[in-house]
């Protein structure tokens, strides 16, 4: 009778639990007994991973039963047709303690706005740092309650041993959507009568992909779980690095996957790069090296760089050559104000391991490239672009990443960190071969704050890294054993509709009359960015005006509250949004933000002050070996896949055999 | 002293000309002597053109000059480093006449405020169908103004003549975007942890690439000119069909540019398809046949289907195959309320040169395959697949194509169209192949009125209608003989940001509370539109719930002002915005539209009432024939290069010779 009672109750709570949207009970796990890596997961041949099961009980809500948690579930292993054997077996490790907690969620806005949530007792095993070797299809099962089954069915993929490519760099203009490249080539490039007389370097680019950025629970994604699919192959939850999100509290303890940092350092010894212009333990380079639910986890994401993951035995991990970026409070003491992970110095701990530390360009340039090397060049995100290089007087804070509160103004853009990541890597990898990630890390930022401006100078820095990147690696006589890839970790819902003749829009007095200077079609003209001004730049293309009396009529899907005028911030980034009152959070537009423009209205959360990610697939540009299997549409995942079978990473049988 | 000072004026108008932008004197011309083609203009070798000349004298604004209209301007002709010669002796034509006319423009919205026009008198020249066979650059020399030159470097592509497809289909999503097939593939396929378990047919080509599709003088496109950009090489202006904007008043004597089916059929005998869901006289199947500055002589249009150019001596012409499409009142005779171009009765006009004329689906299905046969299925555009499958009683319109005010019950989708039209482009082409252009009209026209459900709808029967081109090509064995591309003429700024429960916002009293059912990031979830609901379709992929309580939070980023409640209209289309003021065409909100939801204001001109084009750049999908020529990213006129030089339509010299 239980059984049968059980299974009813599973039919109705199914029905259910399908309709949980705004919030979920847990993600990926739509039924009451959870497996992760979940059902479709994919998997390269010898890569770690850990496996969590969790049994829930619900004990309110529309999901409610009278079963406590599960304590005797199951869990087997079945190769193929192959006959299913315990995990334990398989793996030939010891049976896991058993793990108890509870944890809450609301059903609906509803159910938060009652203060109504639903609670979930559970039980839970974990089984660390297993590898299927065999290519093909698997089948896990928990079986819980008993007799209900969860049953997932994994993936080995077959790829080739062998490696293709010595090198591989990836570049990932984070939030970068084609509509942005677009966007960024106009003001940059010059037309005559329709036809381009220069190309972005990316347009240059031999194969054209698009890679689909969704979730593994929800279709919109963040930065951290998005550089996750890319870095490990598989799809997780917002805010997660390097693991499925399990429903207990702890932060450290949610089952991981190895990275293609991990992979390519722990088989084949090759070297490692990492370059952000964000603060360096951000999601988007932290996904490299941490393994957490929670990518604020900051401190110990940059004790991962150096150390990797140290409270469970997990790969070997040497530190990379290279780990350029900002966000220097997450490295001086606290003495100084700096946020560390158990308080330590962070610049003496990577000096203890051997790495020269730097804190400005001129010491980049200066630097040493025979050397591990960090280099930290500011508090917090990395200047801009367009500060750097066009409105200076910007810089003058008190970003120092010595943290001594003096200004950051010898900092390095991400041409110059690149470049410098590239004379280490190929001056120390050798035979081994290196990869190198660097990422534009403000196209985002910027984009978040409505600072299209600003996000389109990163852009166009961006395609001329790409564009250094390439010639060095021709002089050096390596362009042929590199991968190169630049795409973006998700989008932004942005476009370009047409021209604004800011000098009209001053001059009218109602935001009716000034929505007439917006020309659209044949009234937006050509691009006066390129067309007017005096700017120039040495053998790089970027806007010779950023200050045009015609500016793009550009902008967001989806907005906080805001005032436009399309004219840049000469003052420095942007803040579109203020808190009217802050302990409500309820945001308006920025009375000091777009004097003189039309106020519009968000259609986002009042306790949004920014502006959020999009749907959109974004563009994956590819040249070098095995630039044929990065053409056409795929999921995220697929470009660890890539690049892990173009390094030769899969291994059929455990290293040591 | 006339020469120096001619010279100096030029020197301060060009600075001044640079600047012109919501408004220009002539698109393509920034100095006063105008050459077209253009400076920088690509042609297929063989290809028509008309030449037409231009000098311009304005008599005040900023660019007054005391000069008369140059009468003795000249113009030259040089291959290569070879001699210029008169045009006249290039081409062995007699020298044309001189012609005069004057136009007004305003140089910005000041003056268009102040009612200050700018007066310019012209002379000009048309030297009419013309063409280059030899392949390399030449130089288009016009000499005015005692001296002042305005040189044009023109390149004819060097493509060999020998053909590699038989067949050549292009489908066109008018408007289509990257961004909005994420979205249709978001509501139509399933995923289980983040894998799609079906794909859109489009992912599944082999090739992808983005075209650039901007005009020759504007960075905004409208589909008459993107079109013509597509079919000829050649860009243009806004509303112009195959030809260049000159500043004559008269619609029909810019100078034309061959098109893709006019080259197909004259040199090769080729059969030409013509299928789209708009009214058949729109842009995007106008652009085939017809020449014209002016995309609204729609009676006209209709009669180039037919007859070809008929005021010039132009290309062989003999009318397609298949015509199928909407615009019903472009065909019936006047006596019925047709606009028909001289007062005939078009469908009589089409039987008399042998073509079966078909008004519905019954008798579409019913019809000969081996007869020439026009398909009006209703006046204006045609239903929406929404309204064709699900919201049916949305038909009940007096729309019937033959006039008599009934309804249009039966009609055909894209996808009868296109397999009919199949059908007889097989039957009748034999041996010489056919080209066949499919046009998914309302992507477009139901993102102009903020209709994404429509929009979406179109968007995945276009796709459906891929896949079911594909299967027949296999089952007649033409697979490998059949160019396919899918690609789009222009983009909408559309991207989905999130998930919005409706259920809670119609809860909400007030605006700034209705904003919290927007669900983002890990509020997103999964897309209930295929989870949800019981809608079910043979072998095709369309949402199971089209109304399901969490819908996507999406929408375009320029707008008229318009009430958003993100949930499908099942009234049919959407009309946004309303004019508070017919005479004034000053747009609100439509308050019958979106009742419940949230009131935002736009960001358009107020006489706006549609959303509008934007920059980005469009995916293109290829398989089949020269599929690896449409890889990457190039200009929009490369796709009208690679389908030529596929159905080797290049010739080194006159036919004939």
């Amino acid at each position: 009778m239980q059984l049968h009672k059980s299974i009813g109750l599973v039919g109705v709570l199914l029905a259910s639990a399908a309709t949980a949207q705004t919030f979920q009970r847990l993600g990926a796990c739509p039924t009451l007994g959870c497996v992760f890596p979940p059902d479709q997961a994919d998997f390269l041949a010898g890569q770690y991973f850990d496996i969590r099961l969790e049994v829930h009980a619900p004990i309110n809500g529309s999901e409610a039963t009278s079963l406590m948690p599960d304590e005797e579930f199951t869990f087997t292993i079945a190769k193929g047709n192959g006959s299913a054997v315990a995990a334990t077996e398989y793996f030939g490790l010891s049976e896991p303690e058993l793990e108890r907690w509870n944890f809450s969620w609301y059903e609906d806005l509803f159910a938060r706005d009652a203060k109504k949530p639903s609670i979930v007792n559970v039980t839970a095993k974990a089984y660390r740092r297993v590898a299927l070797y065999e290519p093909g299809e698997y089948t896990a099962t928990l079986t819980y309650n008993s007799g209900e089954k969860t049953v997932a069915t994994w993936f080995v993929r077959d790829l080739a041993e062998e490696r293709k490519t010595k090198n591989v760099i990836i570049f990932i203009g984070d939030g970068m959507t084609t509509n942005m490249i677009t966007a960024a080539r106009l003001i940059a490039h010059k037309t005559v009568n329709g036809k381009y007389m220069t190309k972005m370097q990316m347009d240059k680019f031999p194969i054209l992909g698009h890679q689909m950025t969704h979730s593994i629970d929800t279709f919109i994604t963040d930065s951290a779980n998005s550089a996750s699919a890319l870095y490990t192959g598989h799809k997780s939850t917002v805010n997660c690095l390097g693991v499925y999100a399990d429903s207990s509290k702890d932060p450290f303890d949610d089952p991981k996957v190895e990275t293609i940092a991990e992979l390519f350092h722990r088989l084949t010894g090759g070297h490692v790069g990492i370059v952000s212009t964000a603060y360096i333990a951000d999601a988007t380079p932290a996904a490299l090296t941490a393994h957490t639910r929670d990518r604020g986890q900051y401190g110990a994401v940059v004790d991962s760089f150096l150390n990797g993951i140290t409270n469970y035995t997990w790969t070997s991990w040497g530190g990379p050559d290279v780990l350029f970026g900002g966000g220097a409070e997450q490295f001086y003491s606290p003495e100084l104000g700096g946020e560390t992970y158990m308080g330590k110095d962070y610049y003496q701990e990577f000096a203890n391991k051997g790495y020269q530390v730097i804190w400005n360009n001129t010491a980049l340039q200066a630097a040493s490239s025979e050397e591990k090397t960090l280099g930290i060049f500011s508090v917090s995100n990395m200047a801009k672009w367009l500060d750097r290089n066009v409105y200076k007087t910007n810089l003058n804070q008190s970003l120092s990443p010595s943290g001594d509160e003096s200004m950051a103004l010898d900092q390095p853009g991400l041409k110059e960190m690149t470049l410098k990541a590239l004379d280490i890597l190929i001056k120390r990898s050798g035979d081994k071969g290196f990869f190198l990630m660097s990422e534009a890390a403000s196209i985002d930022k910027m984009m978040h704050v409505l600072d299209y401006d600003r996000a389109l100078g990163e852009l166009l820095e961006l395609d001329d890294t790409v564009k250094a990147t390439i010639a060095k690696l021709e002089d050096e006589c390596l362009l042929k054993e590199t991968l190169i890839l630049v795409t973006a970790d998700h989008g932004h819902g942005f476009d370009v509709m047409g021209s604004v003749d800011t000098k009209y829009l001053a001059a009218q007095n109602t935001d009716r009359k000034k929505r007439d200077a917006v020309g659209t079609y044949q009234r937006s003209g050509l691009s006066q960015y390129i067309n007017t001004g005096n700017l120039t730049y040495t053998d790089s293309n970027f806007p010779s005006n950023w200050d045009p009396r015609y500016t793009l009529f550009q902008g967001l899907m989806a907005d906080p509250d805001r005032r436009e005028t399309w004219s840049v911030r000469k003052d420095g980034p942007r803040e579109p949004a203020v808190a009217q009152d802050e302990e409500e959070e309820d945001f308006i537009a920025n009375p000091e933000d777009g004097e003189g423009g039309i106020l519009l209205n968000g259609t986002l959360p009042i306790e949004d002050d920014q502006g959020v990610h999009s749907l959109t697939d974004v563009p994956v540009f590819a040249m070098g070996p095995c630039q044929e299997k990065f053409g056409g549409v795929y999921n995220s995942i697929d470009i660890f896949f890539g690049m892990a079978e173009c390094l030769g990473l899969a291994r059929g049988k455990p290293s040591g055999y």
